[in-house]
């Protein structure tokens, strides 16, 4: 791991467990690269990391503060790296899990950047949290890419599979969505009726060398799930 | 304008104007540089904003590639800098504007962090794209640091009011989402039915030097408007 990634890693985990309110000043960058033994640089380029990240927010000349909106319970719209990472794993599950072996239509070709008839992996699965249903997620898998997943697998995090096995580097993704009135067969999964609101989110991942292989289609629970996403400053 | 900015303007309009597809490489930076006549830690700061923005994706001894979703008739939902700038402002208008003067009460004192009974201009405004109504928003602006609004501004771009007559640097924002059913009142003002969905979303927009100015409410017609989000390369 590149020495700068490593200290933003550890300037995140010192501002999600001190008692930094929103707006509280941070030690400046010569006082942090003393903390951290590393160089001024290494510290600037970590705290790019924390700023795009939303953690923090930078005044000129006058500093870094902290930026610490409410999450709990609430996903992060944002995340590339699935809910995993933003909710307390330890609480979330899968249910009624199913992975089928299918070949690329026209759609899924046109969205994974492939040819018709490509192997794909189709994982149908609903997602919960400290028991309450938070999505119905039908994720489509390049399997030239992906080369293999399993029912197993995908009851836990698909995405910590990926990279931490596959060593995939999940790059960034594209997300469109809208909100309309669940079907018959959706309300069903998610324990609604038909005709209810539901948040309905496409996804395609990419690779960091651009390549994707993740088309996902995420129909949420309107009463079980809430969001928040930060915009960047520039 | 600094240097960077100004060359990234360029190079967006580049982009945007060009006939790149998702995933062509863009001239590599000594090229850029030669063309825009700059160094090249110009054009490399140029790029890393481009990247932020989800316009390139960068392949590490590669190069810089296009990101380009579609965007056709789709809402930016990570843009803080309001709709204009990322739907045809020509073709955008609002509609039942009304502004008025109210005190902070203690929701809005704490979500623009200031006293209570702090002046306040309340703009209630329907938009609306080539005729179709996209959402209801109520936006409460802190007047001391908003000097001045009417209601001939809110027909128009505040945001654009904003950063070029107040010369106000608008830096980030935080945003809370979640899809419910329309009230009575929501579902006179966006021509639909009590009960149908809606995508409702509160947003604490900040300046650059992280002062709360903006604490926003806007209602979606959930047949009119359709989202899109780009997650960015780390």
């Amino acid at each position: 791991m590149l020495k700068y990634i490593s200290v933003a890693n550890s300037l995140k985990e010192y501002i999600e467990h001190s008692n930094l309110k929103q707006g509280d000043r941070l030690p400046n960058v010569l006082t942090l690269a003393e903390d951290y033994n590393t160089s001024k640089t290494t510290i600037v380029k970590a705290l790019e990391i924390l700023k795009a990240d939303g953690l923090i927010y930078q005044v000129q000349g006058s500093g870094n503060y902290a930026r610490l909106p409410k999450r709990t319970g609430y996903i992060n719209f944002q995340s590339n790296l699935g809910f995993t990472t933003n909710l307390h794993e330890e609480n979330l599950s899968s249910q009624s899990v199913s992975v089928t072996s299918i070949a690329a239509d026209t759609e899924l070709a046109e969205q994974l950047q492939c040819a018709v008839g490509t192997p794909i992996y189709h994982v149908e699965r609903t997602r919960t949290m400290d028991g309450k249903i938070l999505c119905l997620e039908n994720s489509f898998f390049n399997a030239n890419l992906i080369k293999y997943l399993n029912q197993e697998i995908a009851e836990g995090s698909i995405f910590k599979y990926l990279t931490d096995v596959l060593d995939i580097s999940i790059g960034f993704s594209d997300k469109f969505f809208k909100v309309r009135e669940l079907t018959d067969y959706e309300a069903g999964k998610l324990a609604l009726t038909a005709g209810q609101p539901t948040l309905d989110a496409h996804e395609v991942f990419f690779t960091n060398d651009g390549i994707p292989f993740d088309y996902s289609s995420n129909v949420y629970h309107f009463e079980n799930a809430d969001f928040y996403l930060q915009t960047q400053q520039k």
